[in-house]
């Protein structure tokens, strides 16, 4: 087992990462209050973890209330966070109540959000059951649901009291969903770490065929590259930001063809093959490097292609992005693999050219 | 006008009190952001107000988008803050927009929650137009919203950017609001301030009179009290919790007797004297000082009497109060007037005697 601190003064919190650690009860006691614990999970996940939790949580004397959500984004609503108080309520638990977000990134930004709330904030410890949330929502204290009109447009930045990642959780994720979240670890490489983007181009074959060892090189990696970036500006008021690197396309993408028909790393994948577009049309990044990009994200198993959908579509929920200021839309982009820019000072022209050379490759 | 600074650090802002002050611009132009505004007031306050802050903004040149909901209680849900965020979307409003809350305690609390929660966080000021508003909810960051099963259940600490309390407002504040926002500044004095006390007892006729020295004076060292409080314990980890004496009987009467039957101030008045009751069964208080405090409550036309319920409908109703630890009810008492004490340690004897002296009294 390996361990990282995320240093955020007095929310400083710890990541521990390995086999089999759900089952360690010295990990959860240290982070648990005096008062009653909840377990929230999905219909996908708690029948298969739900029941080692319950039993490390059991030898610390703790009976866990139990919330199961449906499986999906669907989830993520302000209608659930209701509902999963309402329980909190019924069963009389109060603010000196942890709650433990058992799942993948819907759970985890659903349950962290709810903690943040109830009773104005009580404790949370994320367990990511996926790669995506290992290596991306259960670091940084993003929290939150979607709004109709927009993707996590409710939400606070509210940090867990530990990160409980236990890679042999992810013997159960589907391919699909591995691969998606293979998106925001490779985007890591490209907003930060050359060294690690080029150590994917070399053992990307272990890493899809889940060798332990990659695994968890991957996560620690992907981690330590958030952490680093997220305890340097915790709020977002700035180098934050190049975390959204593909995101700015993806989030439209997502929102334009109705959650749940792109996977959150599948939209990421094509936004990041947009915006190395978009960053090579500006004349920061060479040619040759926009192809490595295309090359290891399609070799990843990721899609590459837009989806079809007028340019004046894509613009509009691009313009509700929350990078956006002013109604100018901000980008992430890249002046070569490692290192990222963020800028508000992009030509529409270069946008609709990168939106249409798109559309003209996936007619 | 005064002005008084709230310190938390980053998070400090300012109070400013006076006559008028919602057509001054000045204090506005400072706390507004370079992005797009919006006002949230209620079926009551707008008609009233609106205007003249609508004018001070355009003397700044912001055209602000108005978000208009129903007066009362009820509004203050989930379901609202989801309206009021949706049409934040629908403008294209991103994270630099300021949210307005002109109105009373409810168009505060929810519109300071939804800027709390609205992409993660965006800025507020408040424009408090009640007593009660200008006293307690507009100072100290609490924000949030009713859950069916319990009065703000789901919130947030968050800071406003500024507070203007124009005290012409109060002119058409209806009578029984007035006298409902005397019982938090009886509250003060209680807690915190026999001086204010003894003033109160001495000059209630010119502030029932809404004397507008008295007036100005009783807003000051109310949020002067407050403020101190809430700069020495921002997050309600322990001092703070004496703001609320009266509530724990409050709430519980609030809720059981459904929210808007009694009126937030009166439920707390109640409150304050069973406290005050308590606290003398207790042997904390004398009898002399809490005949003083009934006699206050009573002469500024304030109820006095609990309504009949069910002593267990009580007790359940307290146990979900936010300050309850491990299901163990924490009271507010008085070890005199001026002076306040917080602790988990009441003989349930005593708080069941307590409920039947008033059970009996209601008859």
């Amino acid at each position: 087992m390996q361990s990282l601190r995320v240093k955020l003064g007095q929310r400083s919190y710890a990541i521990h990462m390995g086999s089999g650690i759900l089952g360690d009860p010295s990990l959860l006691a240290p982070a648990i209050g005096k008062g009653p614990v909840a377990i929230v999970t999905d219909t996908n996940v708690g029948p298969l973890y739900l029941k080692a939790l319950q039993n490390t949580l059991k030898s610390l004397h703790k009976d866990a209330l139990v919330i199961t959500l449906p499986a999906g984004e669907e989830s993520k609503t302000l209608d659930h966070v209701q509902s999963i108080t309402g329980e909190l309520l019924k069963a009389g638990y109060g603010r000196d109540c942890t709650l433990f977000a058992l799942g993948g990134g819907v759970v985890g930004d659903i349950t962290g959000f709810a903690a943040a709330v109830y009773q104005r904030g009580v404790a949370c410890i994320q367990i990511p059951t996926t790669l995506l949330a290992m290596v991306d929502s259960s670091v940084g204290g993003k929290t939150g649901v979607n709004h109709p009109l927009g993707k996590n447009m409710i939400g606070a930045f509210y940090q867990p009291r530990c990160v409980i990642a236990d890679t042999d959780t992810l013997d159960s994720l589907p391919e699909r969903e591995f691969r998606s979240g293979l998106a925001e670890v490779i985007k890591y490489g490209l907003i930060n770490d050359l060294s690690f983007f080029s150590w994917l181009e070399d053992h990307l074959d272990s890493v899809l065929a889940r060798d332990s060892e990659a695994l968890e090189k991957i996560i620690k990696t992907s981690c330590k590259d958030k952490a680093e970036v997220v305890a340097r500006d915790e709020l977002e008021g700035g180098l934050r930001a190049i975390l959204n690197f593909g995101h700015t396309f993806g989030h439209a993408i997502e929102a334009a063809s109705g959650y749940g028909h792109y996977l959150h790393g599948e939209a990421v994948a094509i936004g990041m093959v947009m915006a190395a577009d978009l960053s090579r049309r500006l004349d920061l990044l060479r040619e040759s490097e926009q192809n490595r990009i295309y090359k290891l994200i399609k070799a990843a198993g990721l899609p590459t292609l837009a989806p079809r959908l007028e340019i004046s579509t894509y613009l509009d929920f691009m313009k509700v992005d929350k990078k956006a200021e002013a109604g100018q839309i901000r980008f992430i982009l890249l002046n070569s693999i490692g290192s990222a820019l963020i800028t508000g000072d992009v030509p529409p022209a270069a946008i609709t050219q990168t939106l249409q050379a798109f559309m003209e490759r996936s007619a």
